[in-house]
């Protein structure tokens, strides 16, 4: 079994540098495409077969070490009462955006079990199916980036309502972040129960915040959630984007695994996290459309900053692009694996 | 006169902290909805005695303490030879976004003299008028900023066209931001001629770069523009967003203040750009919208952090929201100059 990853994860040594990219299973591969074009987007999360083939297309067709579940982070919030459909070209849409505390009041903290069943269903056969090639990746969205979908009604540039509630109505926040991370604990806790071997919480969007706002708003949210799920013992990656301040205060939340964005170079962010963690990343994914050797003289460079240090997960800064080559996350995968091979 | 903002800027000792308003002339404001409801936003820049109108709309209402010209930082774009025009709720549209290097050819290196004379004229009137109340800042947006427009052909999330043809065509880049750079650094040394006393550079999305590809693909051209603004002897605040890792850099890149967002908190900020610089933030606009306690907690945070440091001028993160009321702009305006009255 390659189990390079989650060795990592760990910061033990490895014999080559793991790689793994987010959003690995997408629309910049045919075999994607060609499965969208006859299924929604939710389709293709709610059926536990198609998610399969979803998840196993990079793992059969790149040098990845990790599969990553395929699914969504808003899947949650279907049992929680809050519909949504993802509208062409325009990512997704909360049918009733949340304004008041009534609607949060309203919001059903589901077990995971009944709601989310199929996400469920889904890492069991993609476990079976990976048979050991690679360890299975679980995930869910933070609970602040899941709030901002939840109160913004969708993607957002400033997150004037999310902010303006926590400022306005920090009961009515801390009582949303608490429905929400009760829902995301339970379901990550049901992930690794179900077959995940190490899960990911995507902190999206939390960039948006200043540090004292993270703190006073997020960060206890966020604590409660990572404290649960590190009794399953299998590693856990906490993500954000534009961290660039936060970085402390995440890892002071939890996490195995710190994932970093491009606007952070990874030797000093890893200086600054300390040796008690791994990190991963962190490469900016415009890079992958191209030239080639451009972007491998970039993950060139990460691989050297970060050189000699056990605990390296390589991985983009966010998710891949659309428009991205195949051939490139390729050449890139190959590049880790060779540059890092040991002795 | 009220040259406090002035001296700040040179981090002279002063009376109070001066305090002015990225997008303090604005929708927030009922006097300049009034005007936008009779001319187009390009009707406003376009036209002296409006854009003078709409300058001294907050000098007049509110105890700021500089004025800062009416304009967009696009109009340079037009006597360049790229057409654009504002969409309703949708934000600039550049009719035909760059996407060749013939394109980035035909784009015309204007004297700010002949397509930008209106801007000038706004100046000068705008400062006669001003006749020394406080002082009058002038501002251009910064080449990678300007670029992205372009190339983009609008706002952008990832800015992945731009990225692209930096990381491709870093020939047909380097001579876009030649010709944005000659542009912008006359057109800003015009203003200085036409009554400016200090101005802005907003590089407002450049936070999307690694600190990598700001030094190799913006920094220079930054300080180029920098170097020759600075000889007419203004002072120059140099402002992005998302910038807590570039803040070394673009303090390389030159100016007199530098501007920070939100996320970055002030203090350590100033530490690491060192004492040879004033700053300029930095408090999240969203915190605007209210409860006023907790806008104005943060504010004395803010001021507390710089307490009995020289050269903090006070302003938000970014620009004021339009959902602002401007009571709670004039608030925050007279708790910055209250808390920090100097005996």
């Amino acid at each position: 079994m390659n189990d390079r990853f989650l060795r990592a994860c760990r910061r033990e040594p490895v014999d080559r540098t793991p790689v793994w990219f987010m959003r690995q299973a997408g629309r910049y591969m045919a075999e994607y495409r060609a499965l969208r074009a006859k299924h929604t987007l939710l389709d293709l999360c709610h059926t536990p077969e198609l998610s399969l083939q979803v998840t196993m297309q990079p793992v059969n067709a790149l040098p990845v070490d990790a599969a990553i579940l395929f699914a969504d982070i808003l899947l949650p919030l279907e049992p929680m009462g809050a519909s949504f459909e993802f509208a062409a070209g325009e990512g997704p849409v909360i049918h009733e955006p949340i304004r008041s505390r009534a609607q949060i009041d309203a919001l059903r903290v589901c077990d995971p079990h009944e709601g989310l069943g199929y996400v469920l269903e889904s890492l069991k056969l993609i476990r079976r199916e990976l048979n050991g090639r690679v360890p299975l990746i679980g995930f869910a969205g933070a609970p602040f980036t899941l709030a901002s979908y939840l109160v913004e009604g969708g993607k957002s540039a400033h997150f004037v309502k999310t902010k303006t509630l926590m400022y306005r109505e920090p009961e009515a926040w801390h009582a949303l972040m608490e429905k929400l991370s009760t829902v995301v604990a339970k379901y990550l806790v049901a992930q690794v129960a179900a077959g995940a071997q190490a899960v990911q919480l995507f902190d999206s969007w939390v960039g948006a915040l200043s540090p004292q706002d993270y703190v006073t708003y997020v960060q206890p949210h966020v604590a409660r959630i990572l404290a649960e799920v590190t009794t399953c013992g299998v590693p856990v990656i906490h993500f954000g984007t534009g961290t660039a301040t936060l970085l402390e205060h995440q890892r002071d939340a939890g996490g195995t695994v710190i994932g970093v964005d491009w606007r952070t170079p990874l030797a000093p962010a890893w200086d600054r996290l300390g040796n008690g963690v791994a990190v991963q990343g962190n490469l900016d994914p415009v890079l992958l459309l191209g030239p080639r050797d451009v972007m491998l003289r970039q993950a060139t460079d990460i691989l050297t900053s970060v050189k000699g240090r056990e605990g390296h997960i390589f991985n983009l800064g966010h998710g891949i692009l659309p428009e991205t080559p195949v051939d490139n996350v390729r050449a890139l995968a190959d590049l880790v694996h060779s540059l890092t091979e040991r002795a």
